[in-house]
């Protein structure tokens, strides 16, 4: 540390010195009439080399950054010395502050910086925002896994619209979202914060939401959203055996056809102003320093501009946790070299450039290409024309109505009706019912939230019941059994007219594993305490069963799956969750969600997601059902949907056209009800195995009782491309199936042959 | 088949014709004077395509190769057919006679064959022998997982001489085995036939058992053992989700460091005359029509020099299994050109080899190609120069009685100690106690094994109570707990001094998954049935409890672990299994065998070796301890070994230089006993993340009681190599750990430095 601290001493006379000489070159930069790179270019040489490195660092406002009884603003020392270089960014300023405070916050606190920084440069203020932002008073959506169960990329880009717009209104200008990773290891904790199992659905929704969240690419500038960072490239949701920070074991034909999709229609696509690279090493090579991976497959193959951003502390891990690299300096110079621009919170790894620049002049022209990459996204933000936030137009832009309501409209496109015996829902509201809602799940609003969709013919009696783990500090335990408790529910369910049973995993069950002594993956998948013994017990009592899932990694529910009536899988949901679910279970709408991921028997079955091939599935195992529980892309819905008349417009594609199938669907149901048409493909010959079927597109559609309609999907040359024998992207002659339907298991299917 | 017909009469048209010409060919290769080589160049002129393809198969003896009532050969039209043409192999001949017919039957069946193909081609004829050939008569040794557990490669060379001897003398003269593959996934069936989890392990084990099997290489001609196929090339013991056939995913680094090793040595150091491919496909290539694999690695790379035959009716398979192939044509062409030399089994594949020459004359030169490959086996085993066995050595070689005590002295040093609470075992021969035999693996001749071993003192109650499955036809079932048989258990463990409990999993809860009504593989490794209720019941009582663990996958055996006095972990043993047992819970011997595998607390830790990245095991599971129930290299003695003076001969090592580590190893206990001292290294930073540890040496010493010995490994330079950033071998400069003891988790350490 004592070195450290000399060193900085030594930089600010740098500065100082340099300060005069070198004026002359700054004058261009400011001239907003200039393009991004011209701006770049005239800023740049002007940068100590100290300078340069803080336009590599991000620290978290936590080091301090904070206000004072006031609200002003009020920095450590530590901060203040940081600041006089200029930063790279901050994450989270004024997180805790409601949005008006946090705007006119951190208004000051980049006053401060431009004008403690020899160049005025603005910082970056980072945040999350999978479920909207990370930060008090912002509207609170359902998590991603949950909005890819709405199966609608339109909903989840006005979600990401409003993501951005209430972020930038608090003045931030990029967020650590969305995850662009495939999860398919319901073990690991942060299996909710991606869109599910699927390339394709994922895609889908990483590019609706980047694009929501930055709003117009080319209006960027105007100071209405924010950046995104797309991570964590790549192969983060496959970490072995679901543990956070684990090795990644994926084939390259795999990683091309399956995991990269996603991160590439970010880059191509949406035009992601970032990348976070992955804590991971994928098959050996640390993410963050991996050249191949960051430079030649994001840039060269991609065409990437924007910036790399390590997670947290991950260049220094190069060192003392992947043991990649035999000192910090090594592990800065690997991230350097391999890519990162941005080194997130470490203070042992590009806080050490300056001096490693010292032996080895050469590494300048490195950290000048990241600081290039870092400026112009200040300059595409606008940050340099227009960096304070106009505090007028905040509080009616956060938490606006329409907000509000996207958020319940989303919970209400995302919740996936699993299993409706005897047409169980929707339940009548006008009729005079003595419901029960019980159980783990229940929260202390539940009741409020399901009396606010009914009338007074429904009575509600609410018990939680038990808790499931101790939800105390440190890792949380399993509560033990309450016997007591579980007998007051039945007590209270025998005295209903049908119980609603809130059943899943509390937040503590499901959660980013960050330390040891913070874990939050799992080696079971089956739901934890006594919630097999507790639907058994209601069941028994002969009156109808509803059972509300919450939960944040798949659960084998195998138990609630048998005895449940009927079954809503809400996942995670917005603020308004349960009225959201009142309103399914009241018939105010029919639901439509559909399962973004396979829900397996057993943690035993995995891996197991639709998309493997067919030889994969051709054994079943001893003792048990073949199959998944619930297949992917399933849900059904108050009506029924009939699919008939599958039609092909050319039963031959070629390298240069494209056709298109087509199959009517009918709501024979009573009610108006949405429904996700889903085609997939299946490449029934190929040089490589082949998928047993990939979804390649789906359209949801909403119908009118009696209403017919024909959903028609193109079929282009290149859904059918993948990665062949010499590891390049081929089209191959040959037979292919193509499956419409309603899951990835119920479908009408037709067929044509790619002719080259 | 009607075309199939008539091109066989065509052939044999052909084949008259062309008799006369090639007769002046054919002179030389009968004479053993020439090498091997021009032997093949003599002999491959003469046959034509449809001969040539015919050397290119192998068909199971079931299709038609019996004997009459008096014991003579049988043949079915079919087989005549084929063997005019002369054949490659035949399955299993004779398989149901004991040594003596077989000897006699397979001499006449080879007599058979050589007189009616032109050329007089012996066949070869084929077995499998992973724990004794697989042949009625024969010594049933403990299987490869068990001999793996003795840590003991010159056991398992004896063994496998036994077996090379054996088959020999019934008529064998090709065995496919051993397996080469790594078996990680207890819920694959198969993992018993393999050598366990670790590499340098089952290399050790598989270059033992090729070099016994095959005998002296150089005088494999002799005709006193025969040739062995190394098998599943490659990844085999990786499928995914642990299902037969399912597709594999192996990075190329860990398939060069880990997987490939084992088959390296087969080829280069064993000298193994075959290899069988894999069924799986790997990482989208299936394996029997992966010329870089196949051709590239197997022969260009390491020099394999013998044949490659497929596994079970693969070749067919890349067209209707694995889907690779459009056509059975393409299937055949995909396996000649990838380098499969023999086709087991299939009437859809290489059987088309002649049709298709008449469209593609190129590819007879890949059948000359393999052809050569087959032929030449057959020389080096001297098959045409003495083609049958000596009727009058067979009854004295096979099931001789030092290959019976063999058996007996593997079960010793297989067998693995878990747990012996308060010095539970050995108990004491003669002391009057009364012993109860319990449990569903209670064999029908287990009370006599274990009477064999003690006197009048000792009485034994035997009661197996329950099976585990039905046992039955297709795909077995789980049994119903049956209270009455748990509870006659209790009885007769109240009315004993200690009950020995046989636990595990019988033969129809492992197995080989062949067919979708024969499956093997299982999604749990819990403990079947009313085990784990078993023994609560009778440990219960009060009285000590042993257990006696049989099974042929690892079991997760928490209860068991928690409520057993002490745990002898047998897997699958010899014909003489119990009484080995019983010799070592009376103390004859103590247990010196160590785990060769991992035992996880649940299928959801899985993947679970010792050897995987230590950031695999930064970060535990919600809800349960950390760690495996049991350490690979893992197991207890009778007597206590004291490890002290860990010493290393030189801090740093240079790649010319060779340094060694040496350890006292002292017998503190008062009997003599066997341990297995191990060495492991860890390469502390690499380039590439590096394995926690690795097994680089081990040795089994024996020590009287109070005995000392100090153990030395060699360190080379070839020990620290792996596959570096740019996919090469590299050696790299650094610290490097050197850990030597007891297993994987109990060690002394000591470290050097390799300098470049």
């Amino acid at each position: 540390m004592k070195k450290l601290l000399f060193t900085f001493l030594i930089t600010t006379g740098t500065i100082l010195f340099s300060c005069q000489k070198s004026e002359a070159q700054s004058k261009d930069y400011k001239d907003a009439r200039l393009s991004v790179e011209e701006r770049v270019e005239a800023l740049l040489p002007n940068l100590s080399l100290e300078e340069k490195v803080s336009q590599m660092r991000i620290f978290h406002a936590n080091i301090g950054v904070e206000a004072d009884e006031k609200g002003s603003l009020k920095l450590s020392d530590r901060v203040v010395k940081k600041l006089k270089l200029g930063i790279a960014g901050i994450k989270n300023p004024a997180e805790h502050m409601d949005a008006l405070a946090a705007a006119k916050f951190n208004n000051e606190l980049q006053k401060y910086i431009i004008e403690h920084n020899r160049w005025g440069i603005p910082a970056l203020f980072v945040t999350e925002s999978y479920n909207g932002v990370d930060a008090e008073g912002c509207t609170k959506f359902g998590r991603p896994i949950a909005s890819a169960a709405s199966f609608n990329p339109e909903l989840v880009n006005r979600i990401w619209d409003v993501v951005g717009k209430e972020a930038r209104l608090r003045g931030m200008h990029m967020c650590h979202s969305p995850e662009a990773d495939l999860v398919r290891d319901p073990r690991f904790g942060r299996m909710s914060e991606a869109f599910g199992e699927d390339t394709y659905l994922t895609t889908q929704m990483v590019t609706n939401a980047i694009k929501g969240v930055q709003g117009d690419y080319e209006g960027l500038g105007k100071g209405t959203h924010i950046g995104a960072v797309a991570k964590h490239f790549a192969g983060y949701g496959q970490v072995l055996g679901g543990t956070n920070f684990a090795a990644i074991e994926i084939s390259d034909r795999t990683l091309i056809d399956e995991i990269y999709p996603p991160f590439e229609a970010a880059v191509k696509d949406a035009k992601s102003l970032g990348i976070m690279a992955s804590h991971g090493d994928l098959n050996g090579i640390a993410s963050h320093g991996n050249p191949q991976l960051l430079t030649g497959t994001l840039r060269d193959d991609w065409g990437f501009k924007g910036y790399v951003v390590s997670d947290a502390n991950d260049i220094g891990r190069l060192h003392y946790f992947m043991k990649v690299a035999e000192t910090p300096e090594a592990a800065a110079q690997m991230g350097l070299e391999a890519g990162v621009d941005i080194d997130l919170y470490a203070e042992d790894a590009y806080a050490l450039l300056p001096e490693m620049v010292k032996k080895n002049p050469e590494i300048e022209k490195l950290i000048d290409r990241s600081v290039r990459r870092v400026l112009r996204t200040k300059f595409i933000l606008g940050l340099f024309d227009n960096p304070y936030i106009d505090i007028a137009e905040v509080e009616k832009g956060v938490r606006a109505q329409s907000s509000l309501e996207l958020a319940k409209e989303s919970d209400l496109e995302s919740i996936i009706l699993l299993k409706n015996e005897n047409n169980t829902l929707p339940l009548n509201k006008n009729k005079k019912t003595k419901i029960a809602l019980l159980g783990p799940l229940v929260k202390e609003n539940t009741t409020e939230m399901f009396k606010s969709v009914v009338g007074k013919n429904i009575q509600f009696v609410s018990e939680k019941g038990f808790h499931l783990t101790d939800e105390k500090g440190g890792n949380p335990k399993l509560l033990d059994k309450d016997p007591k408790a579980i007998a007051k529910m039945v007590e209270i369910a025998k005295n209903s007219d049908l119980t609603i049973l809130f059943l899943g995993g509390d937040e503590f069950t499901s959660k980013e594993a960050f330390f040891t002594n913070a874990i939050g993956d799992r080696a079971t998948i089956d739901p934890v305490g006594a919630q097999d013994e507790l639907i058994e017990k209601i069941k028994a009592i002969g009156k109808p069963v509803i059972v509300v899932l919450k939960h944040r990694r798949t659960l084998s529910i195998n138990t609630i799956s048998e005895q449940a009536d009927a079954i809503l899988d809400t996942w995670d949901l917005s603020e308004f969750g349960d009225q959201s679910t009142a309103k399914i279970i009241f018939g105010e709408v029919s639901p439509s969600g559909k399962l973004p991921v396979t829900v397996p028997r057993s943690i035993g079955q995995l891996p197991f997601h639709y998309s493997m091939k067919e030889i994969n599935y051709k054994k079943g195992y001893l003792f048990m059902e073949d199959g998944p529980i619930y297949p992917f892309g399933y849900g059904l819905s108050y009506v029924n949907f009939e699919y008939s008349n599958i039609n092909i417009s050319n039963s031959e594609i070629t390298p240069d056209s494209v056709i298109e199938v087509s199959i009517k669907v009918t709501n024979t149901g009573a009610i108006k009800a949405k429904e996700v048409v889903q085609m997939y493909i299946k490449d029934e010959i190929g040089s490589v195995t082949r998928p047993d079927k990939e979804l390649k597109g789906f359209d949801k559609i909403e119908l009118n009782p009696g209403e017919s309609q024909t959903v028609s999907f193109k079929i282009t040359p290149k859904m059918l491309k993948f990665t062949g024998l010499n590891m390049e992207k081929i089209l191959e002659a040959g037979s292919y199936t193509v499956k419409v339907g309603s899951s990835s298991e119920n479908y009408l299917e037709t067929t044509f042959k790619l002719k080259k």
